[in-house]
């Protein structure tokens, strides 16, 4: 697949490293274009598999999925911005609507980033969220303790779920189908606590993952 | 310490166990006493450490801990009743106000079971939540693939939240402290996540933990 990733951070290195393992094609695409190359120039000495390249927003037209990896108010505006053009793609949704003090979402009860990103990307835009509770340094090893992170995907369009899990599939990572778009309310609310656990003492220094265990 | 058991149902069951094996004493109290019968003598066969008995209500009044093992709606006309009783002492919620389809929460957007409890309950009381995230047959194992439960607990009670650790560690679990009682609300709300993963194709069956996996 053609993925296209916004955004030139840390999760567009650790989602772009799974999709290139998974041996698909990257476009990494950033406001600021220097920025974008150099992650693509680190990425393809790498030799994951696919191929990755820095590109303008013309990257859009050509994805199979787009993933907005920038914070959640960027990530709403782009929605706004980049939805008429996204028609029948999928765009995936990562952000953690988390208020400074990691106590509370900013998203009203309720609701989610991931229903007002696609409120704000329109009905045509096939919108999914995955890869909010994999931190960046998990995502570029691909697992945490020996284990392959879970990537959990919630979406209203069941074919699109579908995609997503097989990106995540691909990369070596265990997808888990939540269901309908809402249950992003859900995946972000206990993300909250999990971005909290980090930063207290003895916490996990953003190396943890969230994971289903099961025998 | 002195635990009361509310309830004689699988989770009574598991929880019971793990404190048994953590050396405490455990007091199970139910609507029908011949199963409060019933489950003492059970858990007092396999001689895991503290002492089991059954027991009335007045159980209550010597207990340093209470336990409400009854699924929601039940929990809240308990904590109503109980209240004036429990002045002082630490009441743990382990339920999980799912609907039928177990597609959303029946407690409103932005508040939770936990919190409902503690409003019932009245302001002396030491309202906790923890183990609703941790399925029955799990806690009487108390790992899943060989990895101990995780324990997550909320309340606005500092000091409760240690006494609720600490007796989830005596009884060979992890406890994680996610700070105030409002979090319940994300703890209920990915449980309801993972509750619908047990039942749908290639489910796990109620054996699955939820897990913060660290490095």
């Amino acid at each position: 697949m053609n993925i296209t990733i916004v955004g030139a951070g840390n999760m567009a290195r650790g989602i772009a490293t799974r999709a290139l393992v998974g041996g698909h094609d990257v476009t990494i695409t950033a406001k600021d274009p220097d920025k974008a190359v150099q992650l693509a120039d680190e990425l393809s000495e790498q030799d994951h598999g696919g191929q990755v390249a820095a590109g303008d927003e013309s990257a859009l037209d050509r994805a199979d999925i787009v993933v907005l990896a920038v914070p959640f108010a960027a990530a709403e505006q782009l929605a706004a911005s980049y939805g008429p053009r996204l028609s029948g793609k999928v765009l995936i949704d990562i952000s953690n609507p988390v208020d400074a003090s990691l106590e509370a979402l900013v998203v009203a009860p309720g609701t989610s980033a991931a229903e007002r990103i696609a409120a704000a990307a329109g009905e045509q835009v096939r919108v999914v969220k995955a890869f909010n509770t994999t931190f960046a340094t998990t995502l570029v090893s691909g697992q945490v303790g020996g284990t392959p992170l879970d990537v959990f995907i919630a979406s209203d369009d069941e074919a699109a779920r579908k995609e997503v899990a097989d990106l995540v599939a691909s990369g070596g990572l265990n997808p888990v189908d939540v269901g309908a778009l809402k249950h992003a309310r859900e995946l972000e609310g206990f993300q909250l606590l999990h971005m909290a656990l980090q930063i207290r003492e003895g916490g996990h220094n953003w190396a943890s993952t969230i994971k289903i265990v099961a025998p």
